[in-house]
């Protein structure tokens, strides 16, 4: 059969304008809930109201459904994350959901707890992927021919998995997330670090599409390892997180990276103390720190970078320096805690000790977590000011820490011309894109509902028509389309228009316009976030040269409430509206 | 931080066009393999020349990452079908990949040894989805308020996963698959078949806007149940199923669905005698056929809608139907198979019998699957051709087969306007994408390799500078992009431009342009197939008027090989030739 359809050139849009206003119909899911009004909307938690208003579903605790509304918003966000990784040249690429437990067992990450695992028929063993570290670099030694590749940076859009031990209701602490991961593949070291450089530009572009503040924190690399780091953080009390940020240098930091010095050392102060050893048994650490404060082991990494950090057990370390004939031969470092001075009351010392000579006592290096109000230890200047933030995004240096154990290397000649076998440097990239949904709903929904920045909202503009259909509004349609402007025409019968401006405020689509009596004057209600300043809004400009009719009421704050425009101007006000949002 | 970056409205196009050559890179993963070259490439088998190629990899037996260039492609079938699904109204979700067992369970799918189980750390029990139809029944349970939102179509796009005991290489036979599944919701059965209808139509325009021949067959519901369905096919000698096709009326169908009488019945035949009860064990039913065939028992189901087809037990049948006691309130149905005659040698009749007038004789039905060269049933007329088929597509009428046991019905008013709980009516509709990709690289490799139709090739044309850069040539991809022409630029250094062409056509892109030393003219190879006839092509037309320098070059079956056209006119002349392929 050879077919004589109209062709597909160019390949249809993922999000699309469709051009007449029938089709345009509402989600099948656009606010079920009839429980919600006005007047208890405020008590409704934000992961609740995003199932009450239909943009997901949990059929089991911890899993998600993403319905038509919610799964609009995630599309969004995935192509705004697409055009920014392409930008840098990152390719796309989609890995297997599952993994073979055999990777995992070589780089130690198979004893995972919150690995979901299954086995095959064959009694072969895999997990559900959380992130893909292993998949990736074992593709890449499989794909990788020549040097002249390099760099490569890869990248996805897909679901993740975490057996959460106790998923909690919403979108950030589930069993499944959507994360776009990327990974990027080096020649060295140098060129690692200005692909980080290069990664961080995209992440703080792909931020500013997403039009709220945002914070990037110093952060520990924790399990997927790796020495440096960065979270990306959004703002909000109600977060897991906490971020310390200085008055003074505007370093932020989280709290495992945050090294801090008080106002006053506290004299008085009950002294605690633990001790570590270094990794060749030669050096006792003991760390001496305010009882009423929490040590952070990793900050004693700073002074003694072969620390033993593992499990430990205080009793055993202080067996074994307790042989005084073994001692001759070992060292005691003593550190102290920047809020103590020489006359704190120090406990007695542990063990006897025949020469102190052998003793090294390093003071004034902070060791304990930081608290707001204290002195930020980069600048020495500005106070840390602490706040609670939801995490959404986290990049790492990796290094060899992967190509190491999977044996990821390629030949590249040295100075002399000569082929070596050349470890492959990574780096790995996460955002959550249900995260972002999460948060970004977390900080722009007030008492009235959600209020999207017009970049990821489910669509720009409601339309209502008030009176009975108005024949000449068709242009209105025809306008926005040809101008890009996404809406939806809420035709639901039955349905107050009090109410449905209430729903589509509810939702958090940046406008409503009602089509009603004084036609062909149309409204326009305000509802969107503005990310600039009042005075300097994109309409105001617009309106200094209108050539058709346009009023503007004023809500008692002096923004701009609702605006009354003739409709052949209508698309052009619209369009300068969503320009601010 | 407020945000001053360039606003992103509309959102981003998933497949871009960029402007500049120069960030238009081809996928690192471009033919990696340097093995394959033109002496050795017709050995290859196709499933192979995906990998080779680079555009999949295998991890492990039946597992898939889509690489750079295969996603490209996966891509634009999906995004085909979301245009199709869009324009019949049907909503994109996109459901959890994990289900827990109870609604399995509840309709009695759990023990599929097909499905990958887990258990979470609560020991509860899920499986990796294979296909939704338990999950989208409870979710539209949950979100349905009135009969007023029917009917209701949802779909998704996402892997699929099964425990394939034999995973074969390629994408035909994998243990994870992309599907598109959908699934309706109607208030009535004349409801539900017109949406079946509907998503007819749909596959119909999915598969004309794929351009290659399909063949939409009559097939059997399986294990989805159902009591409709179509199965969605290329013709292919590889393909694992076996099409009927009627020289007269030209009515497809699987083998299970194919009704067929013989050219002359085959009166020597030795006769075999298979058993069944109706459910009510109230008839014994003997169907005889020529023991070199294959009787199919659904073909029973025509005559005894009772029959059972569940597992049997000869001898336990024939036991109960032997006892003298009982009989008398029993019944007795001979089937004779249509390739039989009264003449034929029928085996002793095997049981004791006392009345006669309880035997019932049915001749001349077609009971064993059909061979090439018999009749067709439906026009008792033409004769059935069979072909080897790839399924690539399933559609089911599904009825109450999941509303019932889920329970999923709503409050309709009958015709006095009484409200009364309805069942919900389905069907569900899928398409593999993994096999379409299959599919279709089958169908279209030659000895140069693939040839992707426009609509979903990872590109459309591939540019090579056989000359140094040359500065004018940077009108051409201006021009190109203007035109929605997604092209790549092959700069690879040290690859010869024969070795080029070679790898364009083996990915198969369908236009080649050279820019060489005849500059302002360049060279445009054409391999794409057309979907037109020759003397009908696009270009044809644009021939006649040219405006331009323009000159064709025949292969030795008269069609365009080569253009040599005038750098202004080629963007013009490369979407001409792009509209027929």
């Amino acid at each position: 059969m050879l077919t004589k359809a109209k062709h597909v050139l160019p390949a249809a849009r993922c999000l699309r304008n469709i051009s007449s206003k029938n089709t345009n119909r509402m989600p099948s899911t656009y606010v079920t809930n009839t429980e919600l009004g006005p007047s208890n909307l405020q008590t409704v938690p934000t992961h609740e109201l995003f199932t009450k208003i239909g943009f997901i579903s949990h059929p089991r605790s911890g899993l998600v459904n993403w319905l038509p509304l919610g799964l609009r918003i995630s599309r969004k966000i995935t192509a705004i994350i697409n055009n920014r990784m392409e930008q840098i040249g990152a390719e796309e690429l989609s890995l297997s959901q599952l993994s073979k437990s055999d990777l995992w067992q070589i780089t130690g990450r198979w004893d995972n707890s919150e690995l979901f695992k299954l086995k095959d028929t064959s009694d072969s063993e895999y997990c559900l992927v959380p992130t893909c570290e292993e998949e990736i670099t074992q593709l890449v030694k499989e794909q990788l021919k020549s040097y002249k590749s390099l760099p490569l940076i890869y990248y996805q859009i897909k679901e993740k998995f975490r057996d959460e031990k106790r998923p909690r209701s919403g979108l950030l602490r589930g069993r499944e997330f959507i994360m776009k991961d990327a990974y990027s593949f080096d020649l060295s070291e140098t060129d690692a670090m200005s692909t980080y450089e290069k990664m961080i530009g995209a992440y703080k572009n792909i931020f500013t599409d997403l039009r709220l503040p945002y914070k990037q924190a110093e952060a520990d690399t924790g399990d997927i390892g790796g020495t440096l780091s960065h979270e990306w953080h959004y703002v909000h009390e109600s977060g897991e997180d906490t971020l310390f940020e200085c008055s003074s240098c505007g370093s932020v930091s989280n709290v495992e990276k945050t090294l801090s010095f008080p106002q006053e050392p506290d004299e008085k102060a009950e002294v605690a103390v633990s001790y570590f050893k270094t990794k060749d048994n030669s050096t006792l650490i003991c760390a001496y720190y305010p009882s009423n404060r929490t040590l952070e082991p990793s900050f004693l990494k700073d002074d003694i970078p072969d620390i033993d950090l593992g499990d430990r057990n205080e009793a055993a370390i202080l067996e074994e320096f307790s042989d005084e004939e073994t001692l001759i031969s070992k060292r005691v470092v003593r550190i102290m805690d920047a809020r103590l001075t020489s006359r704190s009351n120090f406990p007695d010392f542990s063990i006897p000790f025949v020469n102190r000579s052998l003793i090294t006592t390093l003071t004034d290096v902070p060791i304990v977590t930081a608290q707001e109000g204290e002195i930020c230890s980069k600048c020495e200047d500005g106070e840390l000011k602490t706040s609670r933030a939801i995490e959404v995004g986290h990049t790492f240096y990796l290094g060899d820490k992967y190509s190491e154990p999977l044996k990821l290397s390629v030949d590249n000649p040295d100075s002399s011309g000569k082929m070596r076998s050349t470890k492959v440097m990574m780096g790995c990239y996460g955002i959550g894109i249900s995260r972002i949904v999460a948060g970004i709903g977390e900080l722009t929904r007030d008492e009235s509902g959600f209020r999207w920045p017009v970049s990821i909202a489910p669509w720009h503009v409601t339309i209502l028509e008030a009176s009975a259909s108005i024949q000449n509004a068709e242009r209105l349609y025809d306008q926005l389309t040809e101008n890009d402007i996404e809406y939806k025409f809420d035709d639901r019968s039955k349905v107050g228009i009090g109410r449905k401006i209430f729903h589509s405020n509810l939702v958090g689509i940046p406008l409503v316009v009602v089509i009603g009596k004084n036609f062909p004057m149309v409204e326009i209600e305000v509802r969107g976030l503005r990310y600039r300043d009042n005075a300097d809004l994109q309409w105001r400009k617009a309106f200094q040269t209108k050539t058709f009719e346009w009023t503007v009421e004023e809500g008692t704050n002096g923004h701009d409430k609702k605006h009354f425009v003739h409709v052949d101007g209508a698309a052009q006000v619209i369009k300068s509206l969503l320009l601010d949002m």
